[in-house]
């Protein structure tokens, strides 16, 4: 019989609502924060949503002696406001900056000044190498009329790349964060079936907290109720994602959320719900996995590249979208600013014509003359600054679609059944549903 | 005696030199070009400032045959200019954005609008899997006094950690490009120390090129030799690495590049010189590969961890003068838009106080007033913009310095000799300076 080597870690995930002076109680909820986690001790800490680094440096303080290893992730104007506190010695961290993250003029909403991230950190647990993914994806301001989600559905393609290429070493993978997607969203399936990541809350043999595993939740003090609509209870778009490889099984032993509420406390920690979670690594030699993997379905394999290529195909479609979208803003930006440029001419032509044929007196009211000159440079200036911004999303969109092109011709030649080398993101477990493997 | 399997490669990179209407020759060269590769029929084709998408797609046309799979890495304002062709079936593409790439405002410089970054595809040699990295990194203008060094060494730090964590699963790593750095140039350094990716012009067995490897030389017609002081016959900045894999050993075999002139032609395919390398690859079974670790030089390994650590604070240092640098430049365009802010009220001041006290006629002339109040406005809109450039410049600087000092860390550790567990970016092979391995 295979040696087996049994850990255990506890990973916890709370997107933090840490904007000062905008949110409630801001403050007070870090020290909270701090304090449980402290109690707490789980192995593993992912916070997202800490945009001010003084708040992850008291915390740092604070967990000084339970959680020794941390590292703050900087990006974007704001900075990603992703942390990782660790008991376990981080070895290496590395961050991916998504290339779309919405709009700078849409300051109302904020997501492009927190430049988002994923950020890894590779750590040992006992004997066993895992690679630990932080993140948090643009959000959602209105289901019905989503002009993000061209945006998220890159960020999720970009997201399950970075982990899919980065993870390979890896014995465990975790993915914590708020992906502001719910369990069936385009981006949601994307990940999980790309990667293999398993859903936590699908997975746990037990599990202790909201109704459906909700995260964002009516009866959270923070919520404003008119928001969720038409979710009336809440919606779950926080997740803890694993898997192992082909060393390792990962189960998950237990989760938990918080349920609105803080006992002792008169509010909660954010206006999303923490989640806990318990999983169990189950190290063994290679032999068993040899024997895993010859076990493992042909069909039910070749039907799950099936869905991934529907998958891949819905993610094109949406990418396609925000292509058509992204080409008529800047269509638009570019007209501007070519009518901004004819009125500059024309009010030039209209105060100098006289002027120079008559040598008449200036016919065009000074006042009026500088404001219309200023309003054109205006107009100049920041059609400008809108061309060179649409332009940078147009490339960043061609490049996923281009990707997504090439993805589906290897997968597509796979499910025809051509003989395809292993590509090395393959992982001989059943949770591995894209696996390329020698066809021999 | 374990089992070896042969397979040999040709691999070319070229920095096309690829800007319409600004480099001399550019369709003809194009031409030229297209032609070279359809005849020579190198497995692997990396290219770079292949700037125009309809040169990449008429290279793409051309070489239908001879390379029928390709990518065009999309990213910035212009695209990134890297471009791979290969006769290999592409399985995988990913693209890494740096997250510094010079300033928009640079614009004669133009590289920010480039947005520079390393485009990662995966494919199948025989039975092996490589992994091709092609990049270019933001030029050197001035060495004296190269304002651009700290963006260069994050860039070669990014890239080293891109190709570190994407490629554990591959057999052979390959990364061609022009780094725009020499061979003892700090970025080169920490790249090569870092990943363990030997230099194909130091390693190969054979060589037919420009003396000491050149590849921007004084002999190239589209070069001023006053650009090149005070290397007056050139200097060497365009690469290609590779490394192998505990299963696979590599070899260079041989090594050319152009030498300033292709006959035939009235001049060359570029201002830089191509590289065109013939790697061996040996793959053999692990037991090999065991016996091969068993032999490996403690006391090396422990050399080549303390080179590192030095490199790394160097690269560290670097990071520290460019946030000094930042900082300084944001502090400047805040000062200014205050300084702007000020000029704004006061002339508001000086135009109401008399008009509300006295009632009197506007004392200020209408012309100076509007002008004043528009370069007031132009001042806040440039400095604001500014500012939030400078910031996320910092962030990305202080994001690599942390992510150095973390590093430094676990390597210094390491060099202490205490325990640490093998992080996953290892591989037994002699080249592969910074294994971390179980100490057992």
């Amino acid at each position: 019989m295979a040696n087996t080597d049994t850990v255990s870690v506890r990973v916890f995930s709370l997107n933090c609502w840490g904007i000062h002076y905008l949110t409630k109680h801001c403050h007070e909820r870090f020290t909270m924060i701090g304090e449980m986690l402290c109690k707490e001790e789980h192995d593993i800490v992912l916070l997202q949503e800490v945009w001010s680094e003084k708040d992850y440096l008291s915390l740092k303080k604070k967990l000084a002696c339970s959680h020794p290893h941390s590292h703050y992730f900087k990006s974007g104007v704001i900075g990603s406001g992703l942390a990782i506190f660790s008991k376990h010695r981080i070895h290496d961290t590395f961050i991916y900056r998504y290339s779309l993250n919405g709009y700078p003029y849409m300051t109302h909403h904020g997501d492009w000044f927190g430049g988002k991230a994923v950020g890894m950190a590779i750590l040992n647990i006992g004997s066993l190498i895992a690679n630990v993914y932080v993140t948090h994806l643009h959000a959602e301001y209105c289901r019905e009329k989503d002009s993000y989600l061209p945006h998220r559905v890159v960020q999720a393609w970009e997201l399950q790349q970075f982990v899919r290429n980065t993870s390979v070493g890896a014995d465990v993978v975790i993915l914590g964060g708020d992906l502001n997607m719910h369990p069936q969203d385009l981006g949601s399936r994307l990940l999980r079936s790309y990667t293999g990541l398993r859903d936590s809350y699908l997975e746990t043999a037990q599990f202790d907290g909201c109704e459906n595993g909700m995260t964002l939740i009516a009866d959270n003090l923070f919520i404003n109720k008119k928001d969720l609509v038409p979710f009336e209870k809440g919606i779950r778009i926080d997740y803890v994602l694993f898997k192992g490889s082909s060393k390792t099984n990962v189960y998950c032993d237990s989760m938990s959320t918080t349920k609105g509420s803080v006992p002792g406390h008169p509010f909660p920690y954010s206006d999303h719900e923490a989640l806990t979670v318990e999983l169990r690594m189950e190290s063994h030699t290679p032999p068993e996995a040899g024997r895993h993997k010859q076990s493992k379905d042909q069909d039910s394999a070749a039907e799950k590249v099936a869905e991934l290529v529907n998958t891949v195909t819905e993610a094109r479609t949406e990418v396609k979208v925000g292509l058509h979208c992204a080409e008529r803003m800047r269509y638009t930006a570019t007209r501007t600013g070519v009518m901004g440029l004819a009125l500059l001419f024309l009010e030039l032509a209209i105060a100098a014509v006289p002027w120079l044929a008559l040598g008449a007196e200036q016919p065009f009211p000074r006042t009026s003359f500088y404001l219309l000159a200023a309003l054109c440079f205006a107009i100049l200036v920041t059609t400008s600054l809108l061309y060179i911004f649409y332009t940078m999303e147009l490339k960043s969109l061609q490049e996923a679609e281009d990707e997504m092109r090439l993805a589906l011709g290897s997968l597509q030649e796979r499910l025809r059944g051509f003989p395809l080398a292993q590509a090395h993101n393959c992982s001989p477990e059943a949770q591995e549903p894209i696996a390329f493997e020698p066809e021999e």
